[in-house]
């Protein structure tokens, strides 16, 4: 069960500069395209003709043809025209509100009279020169909650990040858990410590010395439907830890856009944005790569996890303090997941 | 649901030279061999003994002898003899009627009491020394009737391959459509085009000029259980068209033979006879890798119209004139059938 | 259904050296790895925290670390620590008794209260400086009684092995099933005939000439659950055959343990014990080689053999004098299987 009036990052527009892209999200199979006006588009990926994906078409003066029989459907789902054809009594396919914004496409996979671009997140980092970004895209088979999961509770950083990340201070701090209406954070701070590997790449990146004793800090940031922001940093310590001035710090954050496809499989995408040297792209480019590195540590891990809650159904799982962010989160969500389904019985009269 | 009790291209005899060819047919896990006085022959890939695949064994004496233990399986599905063993007792496994014959093997995959090589289609280039064949195979995940409807409905050259045989000027051209008994016959004609790309080939390779404006059909013919034979061809403009002298014209016949294998993947016998140059071996290799290229154009959108098929069961596909063609095909084969079925139940004694 | 209340190999101690092994044994998914003291020990592959699988983790004062959140569970089953948690009232996960003998990890899949190591069978040739080991390991995706069934006829040696220790003579001679107890003999005896290739290798190497005439001898032993040994060799012909003394012969041991891993796959632990030339490693590697080329031609005709009894799940099997051993060996499986279900349900207080 997914949420589906709601947005989500469907890809990234690099993904369909050169053809249309198919993509399935919460289970809708859709394509996505630049339509009227060089707009992007979403529709799904059925051509009312003969069933043919759309995403094997091209597009031709906003409209999304056919490459099979040249069928040209409007970004309304509503063919607009076809070769020799009245397509008039044509039936529609569904189209899925669209907004690029602040380099993602948001997709909204559920009903699209309650679409509203205001409800996109904000990033704090978004159209902001003070920050620089980098990101990827993983496709992942489990559960995106797994995912979430694993995001809110960052103690596995130990484990499945020990080279980069990682550091047993992580368990030892303690976490807080908080919920604030629709928001989970989760939050935890160590002082006085070593700095691990990346962090000491990012301090002597930023022109600071890497081998003095850091505060570090990690506040995860859960909102519905999947998205996780985690502000993430180190401090030179005494300065003040997470409030330190910029300069005793290097500060980011995690960006994790969390896309469900099918229930056991999601896209992944994440990203980091910094709060220093925004301009220096060779370090957006290093950054990106280690991160890229690090999150895919993260894969065999949760697929096989996936694999085994599939195979032991009937099995409960433990809900510490440290899964408290995961558990909070899947609450939020199954409340928002109860209120669609009402919302959707009402709309339907019953 | 296939029609069983009718002849289908099995394979063609380079694909057994070497060692049985284990293949399903219609449902039907077959082998094809050379057995007695080297005639083909096709029996069930499944040795009565233990089960194992006959097609991973040998052939001696006109006998396919079981690559497990031995056993010696004749053509008529009755084990001939097995070392140390009195065979009489052994349970028989189907054999399936099986012809050589145009360059393929034919192949009845219901009730051998009633097959008749007569039935089996004469095509007009076989043994005509005024024609060149050359052709391939294709094994695709679609129900054989997507091909069928694929190849009665031309239109989907200028979207599908419109670097070779494609042109606007199909979906311009009125489609005609007719019955004739079992046979399904869709036609057009194109006056005063400029030829595509393999045209002014075949036009070349045929001495004729290809910088002219052209007369242009298209008439494909669909007769049970699968098969599509399609006459194609351009003329100089102005010496009848279709009608026209052979000197004044490159004609061919694209041949199609559609043998299913599962009810949602088949073998596709495809290929070009052509009436022209029939002695220039380089130009059948030639022709035969260009159709080979552009044949292969088909098989993802086909592959990923099943999927969309099986995804969305529920939905109604349009059928528009240009689609007849294959409307008309099917609904010969829903005929022939439910004839089948109640003749299968008289037999039965129902 | 398997027997789970018996020991199986379950692996070599080369594939646990670097890392924990995760290998599913009857259905059951375990990990293998060295716990207290470096002796080996299984647990199932199932953390109690969030279900993440332990064989993605690390050895720690022989206890498994998760890789994922950093639980450590013991050899028993339970969660001995873990980092800031009381994991007191934590859920066991099942241990698997293991000993590491012979060469191997046997493993108990069923109920640990009845694992008796004085059970794991003690092979002649083990601990024995007169004998020398080598072998392999196969992933078949076939029921393990299919490979059961293989190794006591072993008239499929003409066919499938052809080129190697295959020959008529093997198929002309008469073969002895005999049942004692839950051991089944089959055995067969050869004389006065030509060596085949793999012997003829095998004379050479034992300093004896290869192109005189030999006896030759099969003598295939099933045990429950799945232990087949086989007694092979040939000497020259005159001296006694079987009997003859150890100058005039070269004999040795095939090994097969096969363990299920689920209904239609197993783990296949080959090799060859060999009563000669002991100290030649060059030898057991020369032996190693060509038996693992001949072993892996068994393997395409097992798995099809497996599809098509999946296919065909209605159609009986023969039951030839020569397929006795295999059916002698299902019948000691099925009593024994009717045993342990009844000792269940009695266990269970029914």
């Amino acid at each position: 069960m997914f949420l589906k009036n709601t947005w989500y990052v469907g890809c990234t527009p690099n993904e369909f500069a050169d053809k249309p892209l198919g993509r399935q999200i919460c289970g809708e199979k859709m394509v996505f395209y630049r339509g009227p006006e060089g707009r992007v588009a979403a529709v799904e990926d059925f051509c009312p003709h003969r069933g043919a994906p759309l995403s094997l078409g091209y597009v031709e003066d906003g409209l999304l043809v056919c490459g099979y029989h040249g069928l040209k459907m409007g970004s309304d789902g509503k063919t607009a025209e076809m070769p020799g054809q009245r397509v008039r009594g044509f039936p529609c396919i569904k189209n899925f509100p669209a907004v690029e914004r602040y380099g993602f496409v948001w997709v909204w996979p559920g009903d699209a009279a309650l679409a509203d671009p205001e409800l996109i997140p904000v990033p704090e980092w978004a159209d902001n020169p003070d920050w620089a970004y980098g990101g990827g895209l993983y496709h992942i088979n489990c559960d995106y909650r797994l995912m979430i999961d694993n995001l809110m509770d960052l103690t596995h950083e130990t484990y499945v990040h020990s080279t980069s990340i990682g550091q047993p201070e992580i368990d030892e701090a303690p976490v807080a858990t908080e919920v604030n209406g629709d928001e989970v954070i989760t939050s935890r701070y160590m002082e006085n410590i070593t700095a691990p590997p990346f962090w000491r790449m990012a301090l002597k990146a930023n022109n600071l010395a890497d081998d003095v004793p850091v505060d570090r800090w990690q506040i995860c940031r859960f909102t519905p439907p999947s998205h996780v922001m985690i502000e993430v940093g180190v401090a030179h310590a005494g300065h003040g830890g997470y409030d330190a001035p910029d300069e005793h710090k290097a500060a980011s954050t995690v960006v994790d856009f969390i896309t469900p496809e099918t229930e056991t499989s999601h896209w992944y995408f994440w990203g980091m944005a910094r709060k220093f040297k925004p301009q220096d792209t060779n370090l957006t480019a290093q950054i990106r790569e280690g991160q890229g590195k690090i999150f895919g540590e993260d894969l065999d891990m949760l697929e096989q996890q996936q694999q085994n809650l599939l195979d032991y159904p009937e099995r409960k799982l433990l809900k510490l303090n440290i899964d408290a962010g995961g558990v909070q989160s899947r609450r939020i969500l199954d409340r928002l997941l109860k209120a669609e389904q009402e919302q959707n019985e009402a709309a339907s009269g019953n």
